[in-house]
């Protein structure tokens, strides 16, 4: 079974915003065994958006479009998709009495162009919007199934959660697939596709792998497409056993989680406990963590020390240290770790201090000089890195060495203790 | 000049990766005249991209291509381009240097994949690739302009960046677009649209208004099209001045910024100072500032606090405080925001304190309760609010609702002051 992901709007095409709905809708759509074929962003323009749809139903059977549904003037997917299927708009009794709540419930008034959001093409099937004004829209037609969501995200997601990928799941005859990632930290894409050349070499046709490479880190996909779940799901895993063993060194998860939460995962099941001190990175690691459920089992928190007086009062950084060595040194770093470990009484930290730029580098330390530090108790180990001028790129990559170093420290502790 | 963007590879459509090249593209290209009319998103499969290329150059002048130029087997997009025009792969002699060189400052061996990415199709002009091993193609076919390039960001942005965009506009005679964005926060959509009607119905067909929502902000954004860059501008700046007029209470910025950026300039040139006391944001609302340029001379940082321990400890909030009304409070989040003022010593502070969830509400205090305060000296502003369920939802809510009320601190400050 295929899909189709029509996302209609110029904010993406003009660059505004990224389209982070298609990678959820996509997640959501595999997850069920629904394989999306191709992902179309198109601009509001009546002409295009009917030859996306052709083209879309000539190649896939379930087609989700996304966007262009608000009340104003340059929205215009509903009237077209009703020129799609040469029907017209009614009002819905339904979507009325939803978007008249929603008005009562804020005691706003009801205005026309709101109204207008209950008109929907006469041949749909309406989808409940519980966080919105704009309905979805689900359609039938020539053993094809068309669904239209609004473009505001958690608009798309609920109606996406509680309605359509149960509808599709019931409509549907689904096939199985089965994905299985493994986290690869510290080896380049090509020294991994050589170690595991002959496993690779040894896949049946219906199992694939990907190499997924981002900053130091290789995600390597097993995508296993068949018919009987178990059956799938134990080669799927016997392969990956194999390429696990294989590279055992430079595994850093089993699952397909980002590393800040295989690190969460460990120390939580250790009973470990973790704080920070970031300066250049600026709250860019915190955030990782703390964006996971669960996270303050583990993260007590930490300072972000932009300033040398932050870096004095909350990591308790020498003064002296700052004046002689500056705060982009092995010394400071060092102090803010040792800081962090003191002061937040956790069993690890990390310190980041750096020149994220793309000002501020000297010849001495130029703009993308990186340190790095993560401690326990009993050891703290320092790295100095040099990146390129690119701000947000520097601020990146010293996060993912800094996840990297602490990841590596775990887990020869471990060995250790 | 009209452009598709095609990015190839799995990865997009299963979701595992959110595709920020494309966003990133089509900016550079709409900053120098070149609409995106399409992005899509396909499949590492032959046919298929053999599809899509056909597809976009029936409807535009120039085709960029990311992804699928590993040297694994699953990168297959070279090849197939290579079928598409029907031509050979030979290699390429300062793409095989550049391999080289790289593995021989990385002091690795060069393996035979390695070797095999300075084969390109015979009818391309190579673009050096500084960053990484795969090579970029420029393509001059029938009057379009194919340009393949790596799917890795930093590789793909200096190419576009060094070499296609200026090759793009040496090549072409391109025309004017202009956009001219307006943020307003505190308002919806339909409010805003009904508050300027008839300056929209006023618009020549040349300029474009379209509303970009996004939690508790819209962005209105006009966009120009012509061929006199001056008279386009003027004419866009005065339907934009129009409209700002029109709905200045609720103007936070004008010109293509997020809230932080706005305030981060504000109070720049106000020569003032902000700190921040994050605990259920975890370090959001800090990287969102010092992501960046100069924020440093603004922000001085601030305390992550998690646990109670390091809300007693960086921003002196009581023991009392955290035992009799939890750290879920008014009183707990005014002890922050007070203490970020007083232990960092900067003019504003901001605090969040609340239950991101999934867990860890109860009846009193459900997940989704977030008490925010923003402060001066002189002022101390507390809001409790309620949001739902999802954790990331949650942090994402909680910190544009602390930066808008920040940024209307700053300014009713200014006013007064």
């Amino acid at each position: 079974m295929l899909a189709e992901i029509i996302t209609i709007g110029d904010e993406i095409l003009i660059g505004q915003i990224v389209d982070t709905n298609s990678a959820w809708m996509a997640r959501e759509l595999n997850n069920i065994g629904i394989r999306v074929k191709q992902i179309s962003s198109v601009s509001d323009d009546r002409l295009h958006i009917l030859t996306a749809l052709a083209e879309a139903a000539g190649r896939t059977d379930v087609i989700l479009i996304t966007g262009g549904l608000g009340p104003t003037k340059d929205d215009i997917t509903k009237k077209t998709i009703a020129d799609y299927f040469g029907v017209k708009l009614i009002e819905n009794k339904e979507a009325l009495e939803n978007v008249t709540n929603i008005f009562a419930r804020y005691n706003r008034p009801l205005l026309e162009v709101n109204r207008l959001q209950a008109y929907v093409p006469e041949n749909c099937e309406i989808i409940l919007n519980k966080n919105g004004t704009a309905p979805g829209m689900w359609f039938n037609e020539k053993g094809k199934i068309f669904v239209s969501m609004p473009g505001v995200p958690h608009e798309m997601m609920y109606m996406m959660e509680d309605e359509v990928i149960p509808k599709l799941k019931s409509s549907l005859i689904l096939p199985v697939i089965i994905h299985k990632t493994i986290l690869t930290v510290g080896e380049g894409e090509s020294f991994l596709a050589e170690r595991i050349a002959d496993i690779e070499a040894s896949l049946p046709a219906h199992i694939k792998l990907a190499y997924l490479p981002k900053l130091g880190q290789v995600r390597l996909r097993l995508s296993g497409y068949g018919d009987d779940d178990i059956i799938l799901k134990k080669e799927v895993d016997e392969y990956a056993r194999k390429i696990i063993e294989r590279v055992a060194n430079v595994v850093a998860a089993e699952e397909d989680i980002p590393i800040e939460k295989a690190i969460l995962n460990f120390m939580d099941e250790s009973g470990l406990t973790l704080s920070v001190a970031e300066s250049c990175t600026g709250g860019y690691i915190s955030q990782l963590f703390t964006q996971h459920p669960g996270a303050s089992r583990v993260f007590f928190g930490g300072g972000i020390t932009y300033s040398y007086e932050l870096k004095e009062f909350i990591l308790g950084v020498k003064k002296e240290t700052l004046d002689q060595f500056g705060a982009v040194s092995k010394e400071c770093v060092t102090e803010m770790v040792e800081g962090a470990l003191k002061n937040f009484k956790s069993d690890y930290a990390l310190a980041v201090t750096g020149i994220a730029g793309p000002d501020g580098g000297t010849p001495e330390k130029p703009v993308g000089t990186v340190y790095i530090a993560v401690a326990n108790i009993n050891k703290t180990i320092v790295k100095k890195l040099t990146f390129g001028n690119k701000r947000q790129q520097n601020i990146e990559r010293s996060a993912i060495s800094a996840l990297n170093m602490l990841n590596t420290l775990l887990h020869d502790s471990g060995k250790l203790g």
